[in-house]
């Protein structure tokens, strides 16, 4: 792999994800060669650490994620990391700021490189975006920023940030991420999808019946009880990863895999993105909040909630599009905290043929993205010692082996940056166009709680979410595969 | 299960056949209800045994193949068998047989059921035969006649057969017995085909390729020299076995399960039959003999094998057909002795794509009827830790407790004669069909023996037989996929 220079700076370096993901990712592209002897990290954040403990801290990150090491390894790579103690709001700290990496990139060659990230609370982004427009942190070299979610709240903030953001940077050079996209079994479906006759013939309005995408978690909002209420699931999870799932898996063929030919045809779908009315939301969108137990708190009664939220902790839906080769099926997806168990997983439902064995269940194609990689394809096969039909799945799942070797989807997604490949990130023109959904349903959903109707549905904890996405189905016989 | 009264009479009744197979099936049968207090078997062979020991017989053969017997139903299962020493070519034999049939009917109320089965050597077939018509064996009741392989060596002497069993027995009368058609995977392909469109749909000649089926056995001829110098791979394998289940993979979807439905689909693919001339035989078609290692006979130094022998231990080559949704599709067949492992499976290998990620691999279905129970799907997914596309085959292997549950082979083609269901045996112009082509092939392979030739090519023992067999294909790139 080909050394890369550059100095990158990282927003939210004492952070959560900087801590459990970024660092050991980037230790791992520093094995590979892909950064060695001309990078530097500039790690900001409000705590008045020193680069001694900062280091400390990498060291640590790196051990906690990996089972054997070399301790050599670490102290240099950890030897290219700098704090500094940064108030996003002060001017004076930008300009510290760039000083120090004018003086790291003379340290280490970075040939004017430099790689922005933005990994701290998102009302911080468009802040941070104006100064360093303001205050020209961008470098002579390439000038990269990534951008964690949530991009924005609504379409308008999404807006905004994108102005601020575009002050200084050129749409190429703006990495918004979705570590989703970089996952093993997501970063799958374009292959499944067109390199396999016997899925790609299927894989048409003619054939599917409809295609389910859940994402579900076992656990509650724990201790994010505060930035939940801000947020809920329709933002947490559908206007970004859910999004990302569909539109890969109703996109039309790509002409090729260079980025720009598969950000053309998920624009061509997204085009054709059909913007529900209130008649499709009451009939086929449902939210619901998780209920107590005897031993869990209601979503209600966490730390941070209030007492009389309308956040979501559950959100299921319909998606539709006019062009690409599923063009009229719905799409249906579903996700939710406490959930009986995480599962991210596809299924793509065959429409009933006509047999000459009479009645046959339907023929679908489940991709499982987590917590193991799978796929498998049921079918249906005779009975064994009497007459009939059953089913039977023919399955793939990943090896002990095989996922050892599966990269972290930051590593992945990190890598992609420092090589500009911006397949695995989203567009300003993709993201607009979930945000113009998600708004949509948002409108009207707070209309309806605004009209004095009845309390979201409250679901049992660690089942299947509230029972009345049971009922989103436009077909009568259709129900969730996974169950 | 309704008991069904008959008399069963069975020529061959000291065989291994009867030991091996028909014994335990029909104590299965007899466990089921099936025949239970109303039946009773006449085992005819030369050797003079007496009703005892045909029962002791009887109940070894239980013992052998059964882990948990009850030695009570045992002796009352075997009660019902009967012995006659029988030369059958010897009328007064069969006026006795008669004689014995009626009281036995009498003594059993068998309603005048009956059911010959012809388990011996294929050429006393006619002779049995003749003297059942001659000597009206033939009861007041239903009357069947189950009918080993082979069903003579030629169209001609198959002709003669038949014409020697219809004088008694019509058509709907007559069990051509292949018990591969009994086998649960062969059974498999009808619903896989027909209840699935991810296969379905796929399943023509837009999308197909080729399609390869193998029966390949480990053992060589053993002590049967004699009987396979009569024979040959292709009168022994080709002509019954691999074309049944051609045809089953080729047939046009029949529009019920009904046996008259399927053997009308049958039928319009088989009128549609290519039978090959001379020129594609010597292109698409292979013969071969084993040859002899340290510690192994050549199949020439066989007990009871002519040296110069030119009957062929292995035999592959193509079939073709005009109709059906394979129309022009080739279909391979290898078949041979002395393979490097027991192996009946199906491959269906899909035509080549263009993928935006450039060169795939073909998708293939491939159905493994033996040793084992499975069906896998090799298609393409992603690499893991690099670009590129890899192999992965989604499988079903039947589970221990599903093989256990399997009936064998016999037992469900004795069920199916018993209750008249003739949906999984052969009609004469199916038959008739397969010695056209057959007789084509022995036809231009008897003429090369006669023109001087070299001698047919020579095989490593335990491998994958001659050569010469990877070179059979239409397509340049098209290779065996099972190797």
């Amino acid at each position: 792999m080909k050394n890369i220079p550059l100095v990158m700076i990282l927003f939210g370096g004492s952070g959560d994800l900087a801590h459990r993901k970024l660092y050991p990712a980037l230790f791992n592209l520093y094995e590979q060669g892909l950064i060695h002897d001309n990078f530097a990290v500039i790690a900001t954040a409000r705590r008045p650490w020193s680069h001694e403990y900062l280091r400390e801290q990498v060291s640590d990150a790196i051990h906690e994620t990996h089972e054997v090491v070399d301790e050599n390894e670490i102290s240099a790579f950890a030897s290219h990391f700098y704090y500094q103690s940064h108030d996003v709001t002060n001017v004076e700290h930008y300009v510290t700021l760039k000083q120090l990496a004018h003086d790291l990139d003379e340290k280490y060659s970075a040939q004017g490189n430099r790689l922005f990230y933005m990994a701290m609370a998102p009302r911080f982004f468009g802040t941070i975006a104006t100064h360093i427009n303001d205050q020209h942190l961008t470098g002579s070299g390439f000038n990269r920023i990534v951008v964690e979610k949530p991009f924005g709240r609504d379409l308008a903030s999404a807006e905004e940030l994108n102005k601020q953001i575009t002050a200084s940077f050129k749409e190429n050079e703006i990495f918004r991420i979705d570590h989703y996209l970089g996952k093993e079994m997501v970063q799958n479906i374009l292959p499944l999808r067109f390199t396999n006759p016997l899925i790609k013939n299927i894989w048409n309005s003619d054939n599917i019946q409809n295609i389910q995408v859940t994402l579900a978690e076992r656990l509650g909002v724990e201790a994010r009880g505060g930035y939940y209420e801000t947020s809920g699931a329709l933002r947490d999870m559908v206007q970004n990863h859910i999004f990302q799932i569909i539109t890969l898996l109703a996109m039309p063929e790509p002409k090729d895999i260079s980025a720009a030919s598969i950000h053309e045809a998920k624009k061509k779908l997204l085009d054709s993105l059909i913007i529900p009315d209130k008649d499709v939301i009451k009939k086929h969108f449902v939210r619901g909040q998780y209920a107590g137990s005897d031993t869990t708190f209601a979503y209600k009664n966490e730390p941070n909630v209030d007492e009389n939220s309308t956040t979501e902790t559950f959100a299921a839906g319909e998606v539709k599009f006019t062009e690409g080769p599923v063009a009229g099926v719905p799409i249906y997806f579903r996700t939710g905290k406490e959930f009986k168990e995480k599962k991210n997983r596809i299924d793509i439902v065959l429409k009933h043929i006509n047999t000459p064995y009479g009645k046959a269940h339907s023929n679908n194609i489940t991709i499982v993205i987590d917590p193991k990689s799978e796929i498998f394809i049921t079918i249906n096969g005779k009975r064994i010692s009497e007459p009939g039909i059953r089913r039977e799945n023919l399955d793939y799942t990943f090896s002990k082996e095989e996922l050892a070797q599966v990269p972290d989807g930051y590593e992945r997604l990190l890598h992609d940056v420092i090589v500009n490949d911006s397949t695995n990130f989203t567009e300003w023109s993709e993201l607009k166009r979930y945000w113009q959904f998600i708004d949509a349903v948002e409108s009207a959903w707070d209309e309806e709680n605004k009209s004095g109707k009845p309390d979201i549905p409250q679901y049992i904890p660690y089942r299947m979410g509230p029972k009345e996405a049971n009922d989103i189905f436009e077909c009568a016989t259709a129900h969730w595969i996974y169950e």
